[in-house]
């Protein structure tokens, strides 16, 4: 445990982001009978219905932030791109889990692909890329099509572009704000697979099934969960998930999404990114396993003993409700065994998550 | 529908009461997009800290509810001793569901059992005791051992006392406070069995399945579903509940006690007691089944379609952690495929329900 108390019953876990991953943890949190205080800037926090406390501010307030770790026993978040400085400020007077290797890593492209190479993991093959004329070499070694890609602060599509024939590269690297950047090589997967894992304070590691994933628009559209693949490939791609969580010295659930790709040896996986979070490609698993990602996270975070893991049914699916297939719904609620969690979200916006369902068969 | 218009994504339930069936159905509500207002009495009300909003006020404050009733869409409880002023107040906005005949008739022992008997239904002999001189008539009339109980506000054994032989009928009278009671045949049953089901607004019904239950000191310890019984009697169980529902123009879960005894011709149920709202003999539904109970209630009193009923695997336990029971919280964590659901009271009561355990085999 390393000096980490377990959590008593009772206690309060601090959330950073009020969105639906901040709603769905908190409620597990309830259900284990602990308190959630939800911190987010103002805005339309869904995670609020559901929490105990809520606070209101900016993640660059440090009083704010000062005042929330006083009134907490733990934190976490929802969402990789919290500011290491709120980090450090919280981290004055209470963990926050997943921890700072963790953020770092997973913050920056660059370094979260350098760590998964390091650690013997393949990834697709990628060049940093600080200007144009870096971009015009990137481009020479890589080939097209390619992606352009920031290094920090990209999520759905967000923060990237594809590098085609003919492009004006000094066009599409201003186009991107000229932030540090990677270029990606395009991998000719057959098909984008997920491990979804947790791990506890004391280094007890379980995962769930090895999902497949289907993204429309760069948006996950749905999970099936289990993946369509080998034995040695479910094997192997929980081998990378584990080798990632202990080279962090991980604490709670992350996810790794994966290209699976066919060639003439078989099966291979690249490692596309790492969420060291809750997963959209996890959502399955409220309704669909014993244990859900959100309670999941919360045990481990809590220093408690990770939940059982094993799937309902032969096979799970998870299709997201994005923008307005949200008006669905009433049909939803009337297909016999289909279960929804819809978000309670004040607007619907294109490309927003607005809820999920989730079917078993 | 009768009028009713269906509740619109993120509209808000009131929820009389703030334990933890409150509690679990405001979680409910939110995975289905709405949001609860709880309302209760100063005290623990573990309800609160998954509500986006709460009043504390006495049932009788008309003033408190009806600025809650201004500010709801559509008015439940989580208790069956609403004040029948509470609901007309609250009435006058919004609906109370179950409605008003629900509530009168499951309030009254007396008037219950006469409506069970007047479906043709089956109880325990009965009789009012209305003094002491009728508890001596009635104890002549049915014999002893019976069970002397209050018409109101009985529930987990209070408000009841045995009659043996050699004791002082006066005294037992005067024991329960002189009020309005009656006395009841004690059965010779094999087993005690309750069936939980749903009606919806546009007379939809759907049951689980009927369900096994094992009492310790008047308090439900443990649920076992299926109830080990015959498909006859399985089948009668829930046409049962369906004409109770019918008879009351239910909207919403309730649960139906029986007792299951066995004699020269088989199985036969007799009805012990109505429970207009969720129960704890449904608890299992929210591990153990593809709707919970919880959400089935919502579904049925937003005027939506009620969700499937089906079990997972082949049998499911609840076990309540009840009083210091809550101690064994460490353990229950740390047993895989053990699911539970802890309520966050504030103190551990002997007699307190805690939190359960639900188990799928």
């Amino acid at each position: 445990m390393k000096g980490f108390v377990p959590l008593r019953q009772g206690a309060t876990i601090g959330f950073l982001g009020g969105g639906q991953l901040g709603r769905m943890m908190a409620m597990a949190a309830a259900r284990l009978g602990l308190k959630a205080h939800v911190y987010a800037p103002a805005g339309d926090n869904p995670a609020f219905d559901v929490a105990a406390r809520h606070t209101v501010a900016a993640y660059e307030d440090e009083a704010a932030l000062s005042r929330f770790a006083a009134q907490v026993d733990v934190v976490t978040y929802e969402f990789e791109n919290v500011p290491a400085r709120t980090a450090e400020v919280i981290g004055q007077k209470h963990p926050v889990l997943p921890g700072p290797r963790a953020l770092a890593t997973t913050q920056d492209r660059l370094l979260e692909k350098d760590f998964v190479r390091s650690l013997g993991v393949e990834t697709a093959p990628y060049m940093a890329v600080d200007d144009g004329g870096a971009l015009a070499r990137a481009v020479a070694a890589i080939g097209r099509p390619s992606i352009l890609k920031t290094r920090r602060f990209g999520y759905d599509g967000k923060g990237q572009t594809a590098v085609r024939m003919g492009a004006d590269l000094g066009g599409l690297f201003r186009g991107l704000g000229g932030a540090p950047c990677i270029l990606e090589g395009m991998v000719a997967f057959e098909k984008e697979v997920s491990v979804v894992a947790a791990r506890g304070h004391d280094g007890a590691f379980a995962a769930y099934d090895l999902c497949e994933n289907v993204h429309e628009n760069h948006i996950l559209a749905k999970t099936l969960a289990p993946a369509r693949a080998g034995a040695a490939t479910q094997a192997r791609a929980v081998e990378i998930a584990r080798a990632i969580a202990e080279a962090l010295d991980y604490v709670g659930v992350f996810a790794v999404e994966m290209f699976l790709v066919r060639d003439d040896t078989g099966e291979r996986l690249l490692v596309n990114e790492i969420a060291p979070r809750v997963h959209n490609s996890g959502h399955w698993t409220l309704d669909g396993a014993l244990t859900s990602q959100f309670e999941q996270h919360i045990r481990a975070i809590a220093g408690w003993p990770l939940g059982a893991t094993a799937r309902h049914g032969a096979r799970v699916e998870m299709t997201n409700l994005i923008g307005d297939q949200m008006d669905r719904w009433p049909g939803i609620l009337a297909e016999p065994g289909a279960m929804p969690q819809f978000y309670g979200k004040a607007e619907t916006r294109a490309g927003r998550k607005m809820g999920h369902v989730t079917r078993i068969f």
